[in-house]
């Protein structure tokens, strides 16, 4: 019921734009926008008082009057006017809407509080969902659909990481991150004041969506904490959830309120309810998109044993060093493995034992053997591989994209470089399962992100 | 005397390169590269046993025989024809040397440190300087000298950045963050197995080198903590030094001795003797570069009061977590800014103490009045900027850009933006002085390292 609703919100057959506007000055412009950049394949009607025709797209004056079924109405008209915007939703048969309007509950005058609870009872007596108000929107790139103020994220890439924030800023950080490091998303989600749809609602939503293997969350605070920490709890068991909790800082209840309307509460509640929910909690926007990237893309390691293959040694140090910090074990190899890797190697390499120095980056043959052993250790429950660029080795990542496929142990990569080297490389790698990270420090994290997730998975299973 | 011998290094009249090769198999050949990309303004002499000509420049059989005095040779032969060669370089009164080959104290076979000390001792006695050996090279990019294996190393941008580094592997990662954001370097310092040239000998030539305004550090271990120890005391008092202290993880030592032949020693010791001698610590390489970048470009704050500006509320919140995780006060306004601030917003903005929701981007005038009466604010010692991109403020950065010419106290910015937006944009901060990042985690732990800054210079005041 409740994710049929859900369905005609994220994959509407037919969208009406009530706001709509051939003026680049108001939002209803880069609403109508968006769904024409996202290339929307259903119908999309824009609403507007007056004028015939908007983008090349007929206009009608109300939304009751499309003869066509709405499954979807974005609004982004003045406050004032939304309560009756959303009766001739409701007359309409609408199923669902996007309410980007602001003005409501994260204001000062409480005339604010008073509309959003006006309707909220109306939608909730509609049975329609709101997303909103006071968001930039939602985007769902499986459909082609973008519902936002934001036309340029019609080109996100496209994955299967869905993202649900509270704030329409945090998604004008992390889209842009994504596009630069080729992570791709499935579904993102501005949840804004939150009048009738809050976290709880979109990750019971997201658990069952095959589109989502991932859920990230930005979250400042929720007026119902125990149902989110009930559906997470249960959703966490099958897909990871990543959550970035803001609003940890002294004067964060004010400035949080102010934003979307709620109070952010204890920092170390929140820390210790997620961590019996089964999300995990990151640090940093960073960290939430390595995390989300890593989750996605590679197997989760039996545990946290792992083996460091570096073709420059500091580096190498440099990711023991980040994995140990944060529990993860360089282990030793098995006496088997040992004598296997030494046959391989040249007498005059470096350390032939965990971390390995591969200085031999540019012999294929030795380098895919050494991989192979180390992978096929028991004691090895995972691989960090890094080698940085130097004249020497340009042919390095192409030969070890083509060995690894899909490997059965999770194999992190960082293959630092020039601007405009190894670019097809890079993609490859993440395409095969080997996710690719740009520092050491943020390939080691992602293992370690990798093992949290393994001990929620092993955990759940008691 | 030591800092001529350095000059000698750094900025050559004329380099040798031995063991210069037309083979692209060889390393000779990309040494030669390197000073061709790098375009050298001086003579260049490659040294080979019979060839002519080697890339279009006449070759001589030994650096004997080059008529020319000879300030710099690069030696990339076989390990056992280096006692030969330096033999030659010390009867030509070549002034310094750059040691490329590897195979002494880093290889298990203890020849390898036989082989050192016997070099070592012939350079000593003639009073030459070698950088090495072991090394990727190095890199003065204000001289047009690239005596490195890797030709791309001519392209990082110029600035006032200085780098030393124990491991090449660290230049051959810090190198390309640096093009990759903009962040201008100066010299960069493979010192290797460090013969006869050692951080402490660097970090005082560094110290004094015009060129040079923040000093960078990557060390595993040195053999001589004590003088490292009281050279940074001294230097630091004048020029930040930053440094990433690697080989912490447990089998450190056998990883740290089997790459350039020292123990990486106990963390917690160098990580006290770092703070005495006023370096500041960092975590990783990210980190390394966003410190040493804001420290290029900022002026030191008066103390740790910071305000933060954000058009977007959310990662607004992440700017004051991340600032007061790290110490610093998010710090209240003087009435006098409060009352300024509240007459230049609209009544229904949000937050307008600190933080302040700045959601009227796109009206220059009042973003102008609001910085300026927030860097007028005598609570406040610095400023964080934010805004995401978003369509309603496409001229937002170039507006702000416009009026922040090198701002009196540390103004540290924060845009982000799909790819290809605001680039001149971002280039026109950073060179005006307002110091740009790309998440507000980063931001925020840039001001952070600024503070840190501060503290040392008071403390040195004292």
């Amino acid at each position: 019921m409740a994710n049929s609703a859900f369905d005609s919100i994220f994959c509407p057959r037919s969208v009406a734009v009530i706001g709509a506007s051939p003026d680049s000055k108001r939002l209803g412009y880069y609403c109508l926008q968006s769904l024409i950049t996202s290339r929307f394949p259903g119908n999309i009607y824009p609403i507007h008082p007056s004028l015939p025709e908007i983008l090349g797209f007929k206009a009608y004056p109300s939304v009751t009057l499309v003869s066509d079924e709405v499954d979807l109405a974005i609004i982004a008209i003045r406050t004032s006017l939304v309560p009756a915007a959303l009766r001739e939703c409701i007359e309409k048969g609408v199923k669902g809407v996007v309410l980007i309007t602001a003005g409501f509950r994260e204001i000062e005058d409480k005339a604010g509080a008073e509309l959003q609870d006006e309707i909220t009872a109306m939608a909730n007596a509609a049975n329609i969902k709101i997303i909103g108000p006071n968001t930039f929107g939602i985007v769902n790139l499986q459909a082609g659909l973008n519902a936002s103020f934001t036309p340029e994220f019609s080109l996100t890439p496209k994955g299967n990481i869905s993202m649900v924030s509270q704030s329409g800023g945090f998604c004008h950080l992390m889209v842009p991150l994504a596009m630069a490091e080729h992570v791709g998303l499935s579904k993102i989600i501005g949840l804004g004041n939150r009048c009738n749809v809050d976290f709880a609602d979109v990750l019971d939503y997201l658990g069952d969506d095959p589109d989502t293997k991932v859920i990230i969350m930005y979250i400042e605070g929720t007026d119902d904490a125990r149902r989110l920490y009930e559906v997470a709890r249960r959703v966490s068991v099958e897909k990871p959830i990543v959550a970035l909790k803001a609003g940890r800082f002294a004067a964060r209840d004010e400035a949080a309120y102010s934003h979307t309307g709620s109070m952010a509460g204890e920092p170390r509640v929140y820390g210790a309810a997620f961590e019996q929910a089964g999300i995990i909690s990151v640090n940093s926007s960073t960290e939430l998109l390595d995390t989300a990237k890593v989750l996605a893309l590679c197997p989760l390691p039996q545990s946290n044993r792992v083996a460091t293959l570096s073709e420059q040694a500091g580096p190498g140090i440099i990711v023991c060093d980040t994995c140990e910090e944060h529990g993860l074990v360089m282990a030793r190899f098995s006496d088997k493995t040992i004598a296997r890797v030494a046959a391989l190697l040249p007498p005059l390499a470096g350390m032939k034992s965990n971390p390995i120095d591969m200085n031999v980056w540019n012999n294929g043959q030795t380098v895919s053997g050494v991989i192979e052993a180390v992978l096929e250790d028991e004691n090895i429950d995972g691989i960090v591989l890094y080698a940085a660029y130097t004249p020497a080795i340009t042919a390095l990542p192409r030969a070890i994209a083509g060995l690894l496929k899909s490997p059965r142990k999770p194999v992190i990569s960082c293959f630092p470089c020039p601007p405009g080297v190894w670019v097809e490389e890079k993609q490859h790698f993440d395409e095969n399962g080997v996710a690719f990270f740009p520092t050491p420090e943020r390939a080691a994290k992602a293992m370690v992100a990798l093992v949290k997730r393994s001990q929620i998975v092993n955990r759940s299973r008691l």
